[in-house]
């Protein structure tokens, strides 16, 4: 692995000055959190068992909120289910290439079969906030075990494309009421003959503010000009049609033609039984 | 730091057979997520700057949705500023004691101000699918640097008591429209006088599921009542006040009540700016 300054300077550009790490202790997560890269290239290799067991040991060491622990996963191999899958998200090489596919699920209906096996109510899981709260447990979970199928040596992908058509991604996976797909993860080994870079990102004041939300628009409109350059450079590098980031992030956002379908979203989960009060 | 084997054994409870990690080059990651407990006891010592770069520079290392970066994070170190958040967020004590509060943010206002600087609309970003991409991008983001911070020798504690009183937080912290406080994070030394345990989880085939969802009543019954006797051994181990996890767990979702006031989140998420359509 690269040293951490090299990452450091993969992350934020060549000009960058890296901050030392304090403690040395932490160098080689802090590398290995520097050196993430979406990988879409996989290997045909399979991803045994025990390795799917630590990566979920991993996601479930994650904080959960009220230890409600309200997300699942399922983990898909079949190579049919998987292509059929696929085909509900934009039909991505990488989902039919991957030898695991791993849906993640904010999951309420474990959460309300045990409040009926306490002969309770669970009114709670009608409201948006529960939603969310559930949402965000299974995004914890899947970070985590994104970074320890990385620490074993695969590359991931995450799939936000699952939420294109949920309703037949649950039908597919056979997902209760009050279960919601919010994306999907591919993992595999990476394919050596085409390697993933490290992809740049906005430099950090841009992000970090101290004490209060402070975003001076001329501060803001040079950091965007200077991350462009260095995107335009990352692009090139990799072999990618070169699009300043800024007309990249105009245009996903323009409007909800560019949403894939995903403008219908509160319908999709009010059909998963979500009330979302 | 314990070895694998133990961390997994209180993770799963005393009687569950480790999986052996298969690669031991992965261990020092398993083994600090297995470590992972909240903390909610801290010296006063403070986060040094170097310290918190390294924590946001996992964060932005983190995946992002099209690479958009829509989030961003305020550190809050003021002392009566934090008090005040504290009073937003149930007053719970570890946010006045620990030396560093961060706001992690929903932020598509960045993709706003983008977008009108390149003369385009951000038609996209009226959509509860914006909403929820940003905010999983900010989790994706927090949960890096939650591992960052405990590399560092840091505790943290993720506030979701943050969502209480968002419209005060969001005025205390100058939030533009379109950008919404999704939770706090504490960061500090952890007190060794006053140390956290780890905390047990359902066993692994609760929430893992093969190929489609499979959640077979009997079944989940049984592995509740056996966590329930594993939850209730660690309350007691921890000196709290012993309740079986079901019980807890169903007390927690019976009705609006135990919201704390975010049975009204979607108007507050509205009031931020964002139209959830």
């Amino acid at each position: 692995m690269a040293r951490y300054d090299d990452l450091w300077r993969e992350r934020y550009g060549a000009a960058s000055t890296p901050t030392p790490c304090p403690v040395s202790a932490a160098v080689p997560l802090m590398e290995q959190m520097l050196a993430h890269r979406t990988v879409r290239a996989y290997l045909p290799d399979a991803v045994p068992q025990d390795a799917l067991q630590c990566i979920v040991a991993a996601a479930q060491s994650a904080a959960t909120s009220s230890n409600l622990q309200t997300w699942s996963v399922v983990a898909v191999r079949d190579r049919e289910r998987k292509a059929r899958l696929a085909e509900c998200a934009a039909n991505q090489a990488h989902i039919h290439e991957a030898p695991l596919l791993l849906i993640w699920l904010a999951d309420l209906s474990r959460s309300d079969r045990n409040a009926q096996r306490a002969g309770s109510a669970s009114e709670a899981n009608r409201y948006t906030e529960m939603f969310l709260v559930s949402a965000f447990d299974a995004v914890l979970a899947a970070q985590n075990a994104t970074l320890a199928a990385e620490a074993l040596g695969y590359g991931t992908s995450y799939i936000g494309a699952m939420r294109n058509h949920p309703a037949k991604v649950s039908a597919e996976l056979k997902l209760p009421k009050r279960v919601f797909p919010i994306f999907g993860l591919t993992v595999g080994r990476p394919d050596p003959a085409r390697p993933a870079g490290i992809k740049p990102r906005l430099q950090q004041d841009m992000v970090l503010f101290e004490e209060t939300y402070n975003a001076p628009a001329q501060a803001e409109a040079q950091a965007v000009a200077a991350y462009d350059e260095v995107m335009l450079g990352f692009q090139k590098a990799q072999g990618m049609k070169p699009m300043p980031w800024s007309t990249q992030s105009a245009q996903r956002v323009a409007g909800a033609q560019s949403l894939s379908g995903r403008d219908r979203l509160v319908s999709e989960i009010h059909a998963q039984g979500f009330e979302l009060e």
